[in-house]
């Protein structure tokens, strides 16, 4: 492995001298990044005073709005919240409660699911335990479930916590990370494996349309994470032609084991619960933010070098790791940049994505507008001249190297572009792919798009919950996260050449 | 340390003759313990069945009729529910909700502080942050603040957890905690700092007062705990002379992070927030379950083996660690006896102790009635009758080993009488103290108070915390500390003498 690493460096000084590092530029933009980060209020801004950014909510339109401000104020060029197409509808939470009435009362930790309907009022009931394994199960409960608050059995791990929630990479973890598998690795589905995953699928969505036609008033659901965390999903669809769902609540595993519990043991259980939501009908478009620091060389400065992160998050926490932490750093980034007063060859673009916890909404819509439609293979504008898509969301962890996406042409350069950050921790280059998110785009059209490896720290213990916030988020990582970022886009944006690409499969 | 402990096995065997572990009532307990556990359905009932039991609630009498009712159920005798004396008065949480309405609506987890009043219906107001360090700060605030939320800052920790929560004790932490340390081992206060801590005490008592003078509608208070997890305290006082308080609730350390920030940086916070309570004021009286497997021996049935544990909890979670897992143990413990037709020489008595998390009031209060009087140096019948009294209070790791509390003369019988567990990993004999439970009140009078050494798991994490509850207890723990106790109580039972006393002092 170290034999290796050595070989791509001499190959790379011989045949890339273009990929020098720019020491001084690296040196204004630490300067600038560690001297006067604004990594701290920005992420406040995001979480606590933004609110979650559900897709499609009120809240993701103040937060387009706002970051659109922000970049104006910075001076930034062409700042632009536009359309990608249509996304669905918005939804916002206007009241939640719930709480257990008997056999004593109890608060109960639990989100309404995204995009579930309201209840009428204030529910107050008996809770049925739903115990449905096979399609005969449901005529155990036809005709008595009307008004009722129901609960699902749940399989939820509450072991304790032996081994640390929050880490970093060490040497030995960065360095098998560069190791690329090739063949299939096992772990596939059987055909019997397969037809029972969609037997269970066809007997949920039966049940989900046994409980509409029952006249069901809530529905609980537990969720994985323990000690008042909760996961997040989405009741249903978005889409506009969706059909009404039961309320649905999502609660902490341990109040969801409770009334479990209690129910199986046969004692009754009350739930008052209430759920006010308002649907917003008025724009089913889904959009992304824009913004430049225009080009400045004659030849060059139509070409592009993108840099991103998804603006929306769940829910009921503010989407502080998953992904606010992401867009303040590519804000900080572009900020440093533009304080520097620098005038790139090639033109720096900042997007902000939406929707992209429902599906990568905001960057396949940019793509598909703008780049090249992944089915036809037609290309579009601005296919054949994006150098690089950066992209930041795995938590707020500090950057210890990047994912290649199997491009090997991008080794020696890649390598050289990390050498002044070594002392910060970043260092691994591999050519690995890594997926579930925005880059995946923009590799998916050829177009070398980039997740950087990240340090975990606690992000799955928090992503995606009601306590993904502001306290997660690690502002020193990010600080770091920026600068380097910074420094990628700068030697990006002043490469003689765009950077090689991979064969578009 | 070795050589001490060999020193002492080689005194033990030629001293304690009478101290030779009785293997086949061992291996009987063992069976019945393991083989026909009731571990984990007595903790359903006392943790999910029976809710939280604060101390003077009517959980917590509901649940002194449940366990007596067990009791007799098992064929103990003497079951009684045994006043101790005056407590104060009872509290039960009828509603609670809460809520930020602007800049956007977002739940808040949190719970009303033990024994506050009531909010007067659905509290909608603006919050203001206190920011209160010195007298003159009150000026500020006053004639400001009628029906308004009020939230005061807090230094709540959100680092992640890069170390495992959960442990179990190494055999090197076991040793190191057999060594005593002898004389003042620094860390105490210095008259300047005292003066700080009773200057800060004075200020926060005139703040309680400012506040309801102003007519304040509802004050926020952060706790320590993160992810979800509240930590609990009470607000003002349960005498029967209590005055009226600003009704108070306790809030996650994110939701309270957050609300101080808006309004830190200039942005006004709405909170809506109910809480209905309902005093209970025909009982001030405080009690113990106690229950018996009376003593058969002509000379011997007078005196008395005790075990037990505290009954009641805090109020948001359902005291699962704390400590319905020491009940638990304890009951399984005389089961386990009862179960086996065990005819004991010495009286067995099990206590289930109330008020403990208010200050030791159920054994305190049983020490006084019936052992001393632990001011006058009073003797009362119970006095030197008592051989023993094991309480288990630290959660449901397993036992390691037990506090001796200074008693030099036990560490060969206890040695003696842990010999058959060492294989489940109980061998640890320190003549250590420990603190903070019910033991205290027996070592207090002079009379054997024993609390062992037990695995901590997770217990720091959750205890007094809205997550104190039924996943948080380790039934094979706790099984294996059933029948520890177990024997332990029967060889303590049949020893031809009473253990050895330290003097009174």
């Amino acid at each position: 492995m170290y034999l290796l690493v050595a070989l791509f460096f001499t190959f790379s000084e011989a045949a890339f001298a273009q990929d020098k590092v720019d020491l001084e530029m690296v040196h204004k933009i630490k300067n600038e990044g560690i001297g006067n980060s604004q990594i701290q209020d920005l992420s406040f801004h995001l979480t606590d005073y933004l609110g979650p950014r559900l897709s499609g909510s009120s809240n993701l339109k103040n937060a387009r709005e706002w970051t659109a401000e922000k970049f104006k104020e910075w001076g930034l060029s062409n700042v632009r919240i536009d359309s990608y197409g249509d996304f669905g509808r918005g939804w916002d939470v206007k009241k939640s409660y719930i709480a257990m009435k008997d056999p004593y009362y109890a608060q109960v930790i639990g989100y309404p699911k995204a995009w579930t309907d309201g209840t009428d009022g204030l529910v107050e009931s008996e809770v049925t335990l739903l115990e449905i394994t096979s399609e005969e199960d449901f005529d155990k409960y036809r005709g008595k479930l009307k008004g009722k608050v129901v609960i699902t059995p749940a399989n939820l791990n509450s072991d304790p916590a032996f081994e640390a929630e929050a880490s970093r990479l060490t040497d030995e973890q960065l360095e098998a990370r560069k190791t690329v598998s090739i063949g299939g690795g096992g772990g596939r589905y059987t055909p019997e494996m397969l037809a029972q995953l969609r037997a269970q699928r066809a007997l949920d969505q039966k049940l989900t349309q046994f409980l509409l036609e029952e006249g069901v008033a809530l529905r609980l659901t537990g969720t994985r994470g323990n000690f008042g965390t909760v996961f997040h999903t989405r009741a249903g669809s978005f889409s506009t032609d969706k059909l009404p769902t039961v309320p649905e609540m999502e609660i902490a595993s341990e109040h969801h084991g409770r009334i479990y519990r209690l129910l199986k043991n046969g004692y009754p259980v009350k739930i008052e619960a209430e759920i006010q939501v308002e649907w917003l009908d008025d724009d089913y478009k889904g959009y992304n933010v824009l913004a430049e620091i225009p080009g400045t060389d004659k030849n060059l400065k139509p070409e592009l070098v993108l840099l991103g992160g998804h603006l929306d998050s769940w829910h009921a926490g503010t989407g502080g790791n998953d992904n606010a932490a992401g867009v303040v750093v590519m804000m900080e980034a572009i900020r440093i940049l533009k304080a520097l007063d620098y005038q790139p060859k090639r033109t720096i673009r900042i997007a902000l994505w939406g929707e992209e916890e429902q599906g990568l909404f905001g960057s396949r819509g940019y793509v598909q507008k703008y780049v090249a439609d992944r089915n036809s293979k037609e290309k579009k504008a601005e296919w054949d001249k994006i150098s690089a898509y950066y992209n930041l969301d795995n938590g707020s962890g500090k950057i210890r190297g990047i994912y290649l996406e199997g491009n090997d042409m991008l080794v020696p350069i890649f390598e050289k572009w990390f050498e002044p950050f070594h002392t910060m921790g970043a260092k691994t280059i591999t050519t690995r792919n890594t997926g579930s998110t925005d880059h995946v785009a923009f590799d998916a059209v050829g177009v070398p798009g980039f997740q950087f490896i990240q340090d975990p720290i606690d992000y799955g213990r928090g992503y995606h919950t009601n306590m993904d916030v502001y306290e997660r988020m690690q502002f020193p990582d990010m600080t770091q996260a920026a600068v380097i970022i910074a420094s990628m886009v700068y030697h990006t944006a002043e490469r003689a050449e765009k950077l090689p690409r991979k064969a578009w499969k």
